[in-house]
C-alpha cells in the first residue's frame, strides 16, 4: 500500500459565487473534473464559497464540500487562497464581480450572458485581456461530444458546402400567462429577455457550426405584455422580449435564421439547429443531447436517410466519462468539460475557449438583433 | 338482383388537361371520389384527358379510364362533354388555360400556384367570380383531416391564445449542385422557385391555422447559382430562389416565421410548423403525415408532455378511407378530399374552399416574400 | 380527339362480397389498380355486389359504383357476369362462400384469415388447387413497397446472415374492459382471438423476412376474462385470447419471437417488427408505414447510427402512385397494389401471392401458437 | 469568513476494487453524492484503491482521487480505512470478495450481477443478513427519476390494472463475428452471457413494474458459435448465450415476456420495456433515458395519444441534478443516486435497495431463464 503520488503542478484555489443553478454545476465540475478527464487537469482545492446570506454560504459549503464560506463576494474575489473565480450569480453582477476579480489576478469562469450590455460585456473582455488573467463563459451546450463532432464532420466535408442554417432556442419557463412578474421582466435587472437567457446559447452553437455572422434583420416580442405583482396588487409591465427571430447572413455569405421564445409550452431545451449542406445535413436537438441526425447524399437513393448517431466513445471526450456507447452524458457532463478545459488552460497558460472575447463576439449577435427589431434596419455586426 | 339506381343529380364531365405528378392524382381522385365520401358527391364521367403528344394522350386516357383523348387544351375546355376542366401542367400554362376554361362556363379544378405572377393570378380569380364557375386549387396538405383537426382545436382554444408561429417547408429536388438546369430555373417559365413550389403550401396552412398575414420582411437567396446545361456545353444562371425565409406579423398581431428551401438533403416533403399558445402547443410534419403533436398545460407537471395524436375516424373525414385508427392516409387520398369536396360544392351550387380567391390570398404571401427579399423592405399585403 | 383504343385482353367481371372496412377497400382498390399501375393491369367491370340487407347492398353499389346489387351471395357465385370474387365478410363466412365460389371456376380474393379452423383452410386451399382457379389472400402489409425493400435488402445481405427476429402487432380495439361482448368473443363465430385478426399478418411479415418456421413454444392469454352484455344482463365470458406470445425456431435455424395483443392501449396498428444480422438490422413499424430503419456496420463507427429510409419511388411501385419520395403511401394503397397484384396474374395466367397455399401456411402459425398455448407443448409445424 | 462547520456523523472510509468502466463511475458517485443529494448523505473519504498492476492503481488513485493505492484486494477488504468496500472487478472474483469484505465486516457494495451461480448469490446474500452489513448492487437503471415516476404512476393507477408486460436489453458489443475470442465467452469465467450482462437488468426493472416472477419457459441461443482467437491460432468455442428469451408469468398472474442480445447491431443501451393495462400504457427506452411514453383512455378519443414526458424537477430526485426540466441527466448521475442511496442507508443503519437480497431475486430469473432453456421446460421460481 503506498500514498498517491501528487502532481508536480500547483493546486489552483477555487472560489465560487453563487449556489444556485449554475453554482451548484461549477461545484459538481470542480469536484470531479479531474477524476473525469485524468491527466493534463490541475489538483483543485474548493477554497471559499460565497453566497447570501451567510448561513446560507455555510450550509452550501457544507454540501459542496468547501472549506470557507463568506457573505462577502468582495472577500472572495482578494482571498488570497482563490485562483479562480466562478461567477453563477444573476447576470447583472457578473460586470462588477469579474472586473474586481480580474483586478485582483484571478482567473475569472462566469456565467453567461456576460453583462447586461454590450459595452459592459466589451470592457470584461478588455479587462481580462489587458490583465492576462484566463477566461471562460458558461456556454455549455457547444462542450458537448456530439455538438464537436458535427463540427468536424462539418470540416471534413461530409455535407460539403454549407447552403443554409437554422436555429431555434425554446423554453416554457415563461408561457405561462399568469407567472408572477419578476425581476427577470425588467431591462435594468434582466437586460434581455429570452435572447440574454437562451438566444446566446444558440448563437455560440450558430457561430461554431456556420461562422461569424455578418449582418442581420429581426424582430422581437413581448407576448405577455403585463404579469401579475406577487403581492397582488396589480400588473406590471413585461419590459423584454418573450420571443425573437432573425434573417441572419453569416460571413461566409450564407443565409439563415435564428429564433427563441421563452413561452413555448412544451419545449424544456429545446436547442435546436440545422446545417444544409450541398452533400448532407446535420441536424441536433439539445431535448436528445446525446443523438445527431445526419444525411448524406451517398450509396444508393433507395437507401439513403437521416442517421440518428449515438454518442458514444467514438466522440471524444465522451469516453472519459463512460466507455460505452448510447449509455448517455446528461446536462451537468457538459459543464465537467467546460471546467476541466478551463483549469487544463490554466495550467498549460493557454487561452481556453470560449473565453470572454468569444463571449463578447457572441452576445453582440443577440445585441445586434435587439436592435435590429427596435429600429427595424438591418444591423452590421461591424457597426456595434 | 337489382339495377344499381342512379342518383338524379347531373353527371359531370370531367377533363383534365396534364398527366403527370398531378395529373394522375387527379384522375385517381375523381375515379375514388364517390366511392369513398359516398352521398353528396356527384356521378361523374371521365370525359376527355388532354396531353401531348397525341399518343400519350391515348395510352394515358387507356390507362386513367377517360372515354376520349386529345392533344389540343383548346378543344377540351371547349368540349360540350365537360362540365369541369382540372389543370395540372406546368405553371407558366395555368392562366391562359383557366381563363379559356372560365370562358367556355367550366367550373375550373387548377393546381398551385394559379400562376406565374400575382397580376395573373388576380385576373384568374376576378374572372371565375365574374363568370360564377366554381374553382379549386390544389393546396392539397389543408385537406388533411388531421390539419382540419389541428384547426379546430386551436378555435377550440386548446392551445389558449396564440403568441407565436414557426414554418418550414423542405425538400432536396433541387439540393444535388450537379443536377442540370431546367425550365424550372427560369423567371419566364417557372415564375417563383421554392416559394412557388413549396412555400405557398406553407402559407396556405399558417394562414389557416393563424389567419392572414399583414406584412412581412424577408430574404431569399440562390445557393446554387448555375448549374450544369444537359447538353454539356457549360452552366447557365439559376434565376430563381433556392431559399426564402421571411418575418411574418399576422393581422392578429401574432409575429412568426416561414422558411422553405428546395435544397434541403434529405428532406422529402418536410412541411412542418408549430403553433405556440399561451396554454400549450401544436406541432405537424408532413413527412409524418397522420400524427399531430399537441402539449397542454394541463394536469400535474410531472404528467406533461407531447401527445402524438395518430390519425383517425376522429378526425373526419379520416373514417371515409377507413374505420381504423393509425392505419394511415396516404398523400393521394388528400387529393380524393379534394376532388371530393370540389364535386360536392358544384352539385350544391355554392363556393369550394380554397378556390381561386383563396389561392390569390396566399400567393399574395409568397410575392410579398419575394419583393421584400429584393427590396429589402416591409411589405404589407395590403400595398400588394 | 380519338376514342381511347381499348386493351384487346378480357374485362374481368368484379363480384363484391361485404361492404364493411375490408368491402370497401377491395372496391376502391379495383376502381384504381389500373390507373395506377398502368399496362398489364386488365380491365375490369364492377359487375355485382352483395350484402345485407338488400337496401344497403344497393345503396352501397351506388356509392361503390358496381352495376348491381344482391343480396343473396349464392347468386353472386354464381353470376356469370362475375369472374373474380371478393370475400370480406365476417371470418366465418369465408369457408362456404369460397368453396361455393371455386366450384363456379371463379377466382378468389379472400380476406385472412383464410378460416376459422387449419382443417377449413386447408381444404379451400386444395379446392382452389384442384379448380386451378387463382387465389389472392389480403396480407395488405406484404404488399407495402417498403416492406418489399426490406426483403430485398436482406437477399441482397445488406445486415449479413439473420441471427435474430422479433416481431410485435397491438392494437387497443379490445383494450376497454368495458366493451360490450360481441361475436368476436366466441370460438364457434371468430375462432382465434388476436392471433386470429392481427397475429397472421405479424406472421406474414416473419415468414416473408426469415423464412419458415420450424418449431414454436406459446402462451396466449385472456386478460379481460368477462365482458358485459349489450342488454345490460349480466356478463359473459371471453372465449379466445387477448394476448399470445411465442418463441419461434424458423427452418434456417434462427430463433425469435413473436407477440400479439388486442388489448394494448395506445397501439392502433403497431405492426413491428426487428430482424438482427451478423452486419447490421432492419426495423420497421406499421404506425409509420413509410418508413424504414436501417443500421449498417459500416464506415467509421462515430457516423454509424439508425437511418430513417423514407419511402419513395426506389422502392416500386410506389413511384406508379407518385414521383415524389417522402409523400407517403397510405392503408389504402397497399390494397390497391394487392388487387393489382391478382388482376395481373389472372389476365398472365399465372399463380399470385400470397395465394391459398401461403395463406394457409400462414395461418399454420398461429395455430400451432394456441394450440402450444394450450397443451404447453413445443408445436412442430410439420406435426400440424 | 468561516471555516465550513462539519457534519457530526461519521465520515465513511471507502474502498474501492477496480477502476475500469464501474470502477470510474463508482468514484465519481462518491465524490460528488453528497454536493448532490445534500443532507442526510453522509462525509466520505476516498481512503484506498486497489487494481492491477500497482502503478495502474497508483496512477488511478491519483486521477480519482484516492489517498492510498494498493494492488492487494486482500489488504483493502481488512484495512480499518475502509468502512465500505465497492466491488466493481469481472464478475468471477465478486464472490469471493464480497465474502472476505462481509467478514471484515465491512458494507458492501458490488456490481451485478453478483456472482457467476445462483449458489453462490446466495451465499452471498447469507453472508451479508448474517453478519449485519448493509449491501447494495449496481442494478442502477432502476434508480432513473423516470422509472421511479413510472412505478409510481402505476402504483397510483394511472394505467390501471397491468395485464401485460414486454421487455428488452440489446447491445451490439458482440455482435462483430469477427470479434475476437475473450473470457466472456466462457462458461467459467464469464458465467452467463447476455442474461448476466443485461438480462438481468431487464428483470430488476421488470420485477419493479410488475413484481415478482412466479414460473417461465425460454429459450436462448450462441448466434456466433466460434470466434477466432486473438492469437491467429484458429477459433474457439463460444460457450455462453447471445440471445435468451422467455414467457413469463408473475405472481400476479400477469404474462408477459423478456428477450436480451448482445448481438444486435445498432443498439447501444437499449433497455426497454412496455407495460399494458387496462387503462393505458407505459413505455420506457433507456436510450432515451430521460423520457416516458404514457398513453391514458382518457379525454376525447380525437385528442388521445401517447405522451412524452421528459425527466425534469418532478421527478425526484431530478431536481437535485438540475432545477430545469429537460435538460437531462446522464448515466453516471444514476451512479451517483444509487451511491447516495447506499451511503445515506449505511448512516441511518437501515437496508439500502437494491440489496444482496433483492439481487438474489432477480438474478434467479436469469438463471431459470437458462435452465429452462437448457430443459426445454416451465421453471418455477420457487423451484430453484
Amino acid at each position: 500500500m503506498s500514498e498517491t503520488t501528487k502532481q508536480s503542478s500547483k493546486t489552483l484555489g477555487i472560489g465560487l459565487i453563487g449556489t444556485g443553478f449554475m453554482g451548484k454545476t461549477h461545484a459538481l465540475a470542480y469536484r470531479t473534473a479531474k477524476a473525469v478527464m485524468g491527466e493534463g487537469v490541475p489538483d483543485i482545492k474548493l477554497a471559499l464559497l460565497c453566497d447570501t446570506p451567510a448561513d446560507q454560504a455555510e450550509r452550501m459549503a457544507n454540501q459542496l464540500g468547501f472549506e470557507k464560506a463568506t457573505d462577502r463576494w468582495q472577500d472572495l474575489v482578494s482571498s488570497p487562497d482563490v485562483d479562480v473565480v466562478s461567477i453563477t450569480t444573476p447576470n447583472k453582477f457578473h460586470f462588477e464581480m469579474a472586473l474586481e476579480a480580474i483586478r485582483a489576478g484571478k482567473h475569472v469562469y462566469c456565467e453567461k450572458p456576460l453583462a447586461l450590455t454590450l459595452e459592459q460585456a466589451l470592457e470584461m473582455k478588455n479587462a481580462a485581456e489587458k490583465a492576462g488573467v484566463r477566461t471562460m463563459v458558461g456556454y455549455n451546450y457547444i462542450k458537448n461530444p456530439i455538438f464537436a463532432h458535427a463540427c468536424q464532420l462539418i470540416g471534413a466535408g461530409a455535407i460539403g458546402r454549407i447552403v443554409h442554417f437554422r436555429g431555434w432556442v425554446d423554453e416554457d419557463y415563461q408561457a405561462n400567462p399568469d407567472l408572477h412578474w419578476t425581476w427577470r421582466s425588467t431591462l435594468a435587472d434582466a437586460g434581455l429577455g429570452t435572447l440574454g437567457d437562451l438566444g446566446c446559447h444558440l448563437v455560440s452553437m450558430a457561430c461554431g457550426l456556420v461562422g461569424p455572422v455578418e449582418s442581420l434583420i429581426a424582430e422581437m416580442q413581448t407576448v405577455h405584455e403585463t404579469r401579475p405583482l406577487p403581492d397582488g396588487s396589480g400588473k406590471a409591465a413585461v419590459e423584454n422580449e418573450d420571443t425573437a427571430t432573425a434573417l441572419i447572413r453569416f460571413e461566409s455569405g450564407v443565409h439563415g435564421s435564428l429564433s427563441t421564445s421563452r413561452s413555448a409550452w412544451g419545449r424544456k431545451n429545446r436547442l435546436a439547429w440545422e446545417v444544409h449542406g450541398t452533400k448532407g445535413m446535420i441536424c441536433f436537438d439539445q431535448e436528445r443531447m446525446n443523438e445527431l441526425q445526419l444525411y448524406q447524399n451517398e450509396g444508393p437513393v433507395s437507401e439513403q436517410g437521416f442517421k440518428t448517431i449515438l454518442a458514444g466513445p467514438a466522440h471524444a471526450p465522451y469516453g472519459n466519462f463512460c466507455p460505452a456507447p448510447g449509455h448517455q452524458l446528461g446536462f451537468n457532463d457538459l459543464k465537467v468539460i467546460e471546467a476541466a478545459t478551463f483549469l487544463t488552460a490554466i495550467a498549460e497558460d493557454r487561452e481556453a475557449s470560449p473565453n470572454f472575447a468569444d463571449a463578447y463576439a457572441f452576445e453582440k449577435v443577440i445585441h445586434a438583433v435587439a436592435q435590429s427589431a427596435r429600429t427595424e434596419k438591418r444591423i452590421r455586426l461591424s457597426d456595434l
